[in-house]
């Protein structure tokens, strides 16, 4: 069995930008071999952390590589999003995020000056989120067999709450809720890249979202599910949640927030602002009955000022997302289908 | 301060490949870059995993990047090596490796087949060191922005021993024990990577460690400090551990294990075997009162059968290590200096 490749190799025989794009190919990708390789309870939650025993406490365990291209962009770089990213996955576990890693793939001629730019912006970042650095490592590959700068970090943090924060906690009539607008940190990322320059600058969304997520667990509020919107958008992150819990998700797109500047710019690409890739925003489940008072401590957050309730589950067949539409129309919403926006993170 | 970067910016504007290689550059890049940025105190024991506390358990915490080149190698794969380098940075703080994360950096157009034979690998490497791979993260990037595959593990183990196993508690009169013969794994990379056929071929000695630590931990002797043998070799890591403990380390050339054909292929290569890379050696400092028992627990275990003692600590100046050569005559070992054999982990 070993030696035989469960992929269909016939179609991919060969890894694609796709398989990179948090979409339906990198589902296929991570489903067909990771998941088939490494089976064990704690993959199988599907969750954006592990969370596991160690000693007497429960651990929430996490990792991302950044591999962003430009390494700067409005609004962050590079190693605010390799703070940041690796926190957030953590706070959606409703950990307390407290140590973390962080591995250097250094290209062969990098400016000395831009390691000493992230690595400030990292401290700095770090410092906000209240984590430490406290292990690493550095390796430089020859000139053109990287990209200037990729950092891998991982993240540890304490669970200390009894509520299991995944998608098999999602149940029937729960609402969701959004902390703000979507849609920033792609369109951001994407004018750096190609140079554009829009009326207003759009800044990337990225933000530490642990301390607004520890207040709503702190409040002892019932909180099902959390996820917080990357790679594939609000889209994506739905459709992944419907199909984990086996229950419809119905959405109205004039619920979801989308800045001006934002809905222009994905208009001129040909962009849908709920497939765009954020830093910054998550969704939470919860009970309908709680969900008043969740939107109160999310507004009185920084970071979620721009709360509001944008759907509800159930409603339809089971596994599936549907959207009404601005027009009054409801049609179904799919994972990210290909690569919209390499590298975003 | 922040704008400022702390390395002499006119002698290295620009990253080179031996900031990576394990020598001098690589750790005046870590103190002047990264122990300036992120200073803390889990960071300041300069030890290849932070010891944390964590409820009321202490953890071992590691990372390491994985751009060995090329992929495949006789004695493993990236796979092994992103295993079983991970598990022995854990090791070397005593602890008991648990968990890992994995994140891939794939460049676009790699062999579907060989990211699944790689995933094997780890899965196989993981079973055999007992730790289960709990979380992961894909990221792909443009053609020509990277190199094939690579691989990010961080690990977190358990402590379940009161000793503060690192280069503060190294004391004079200690003995330093190797676990075997040093120099096969990069010489099994530079094989590879250059074609060379020898005699016989010459494999890694990539190998978990953990099993071999534990059995000493567990059985109650006094282990100072423990440390494998990666980049930069058996005299770089003394020169660390040298400069960190304050004390003098002397060893004696003719005890250092090397075999016939990796001495014979170093002396073509112009390598000297106490600087090439090793992926499952080892060298403890313990008491001499309790070397014997060291000994014999070590000898007794597949991947210690070749152990023996190479040196003692103390008898010149602190901070320098000195070498008895095989013709009689002590020669200072300092750090190695330069690249000598990029990507070899």
């Amino acid at each position: 069995m070993d030696f035989s490749c469960p992929l269909p190799i016939n179609n991919y025989p060969q890894i694609l930008l796709a398989h990179g794009g948090g979409g339906k190919l990198m589902h296929e990708l991570i489903e067909k071999i990771f998941m088939t390789s490494f089976a064990n309870p704690a993959l199988e939650t599907r969750h954006d952390s592990a969370v596991l025993n160690l000693g007497n406490s429960r651990i929430a365990f996490t990792t991302d590589s950044y591999v962003v291209h430009p390494i700067f962009f409005p609004g962050g770089d590079i190693g605010t999003l390799a703070i940041n990213g690796t926190v957030n996955d953590l706070a959606m576990s409703g950990a307390r995020p407290l140590y973390l890693s962080a591995g250097f793939i250094i290209e062969e001629g990098l400016p000395t000056e831009t390691l000493w730019r992230v690595a400030q912006s990292m401290r700095h970042a770090a410092d906000a989120a209240g984590v430490s650095l406290v292990t690493g490592d550095t390796k430089v590959v020859d000139r053109g067999k990287g990209d200037g700068l990729f950092i891998n970090t991982a993240g540890i943090g304490i669970v200390e709450h009894n509520l299991t924060i995944a998608p098999s906690s999602v149940a029937l009539g729960d609402l969701i809720i959004i902390n703000g607008d979507v849609g920033r940190h792609g369109i951001a990322i994407m004018a750096a890249r190609e140079g554009l320059a829009f009326e207003s600058e759009i800044e990337s969304d990225c933000a530490p979202l642990n301390g607004i997520v520890l207040k709503l667990i702190n409040s002892g509020l019932r909180v099902h599910c959390l996820r917080d919107l990357t790679r594939g958008g609000l889209a994506t992150t739905l459709v992944e949640i419907a199909e984990a819990s086996h229950l419809h998700i119905n959405i109205d797109e004039r619920a979801i927030p989308v800045r001006e500047d934002v809905q222009g710019a994905c208009e001129i690409m040909g962009f849908d602002p709920i497939y765009v890739a954020n830093e910054g925003r998550f969704i939470a489940f919860v009970p309908e009955a709680e969900a008043k008072k969740v939107l109160d401590i999310l507004v009185s957050d920084f970071q979620g000022m721009g709360s509001c309730v944008i759907g509800r589950v159930g409603g339809g067949a089971p596994g599936l997302v549907t959207m009404k539409s601005k027009i009054g129309v409801n049609r179904i919403v799919d994972m990210l289908s290909g690569e919209q926006l390499p590298r975003i993170c």
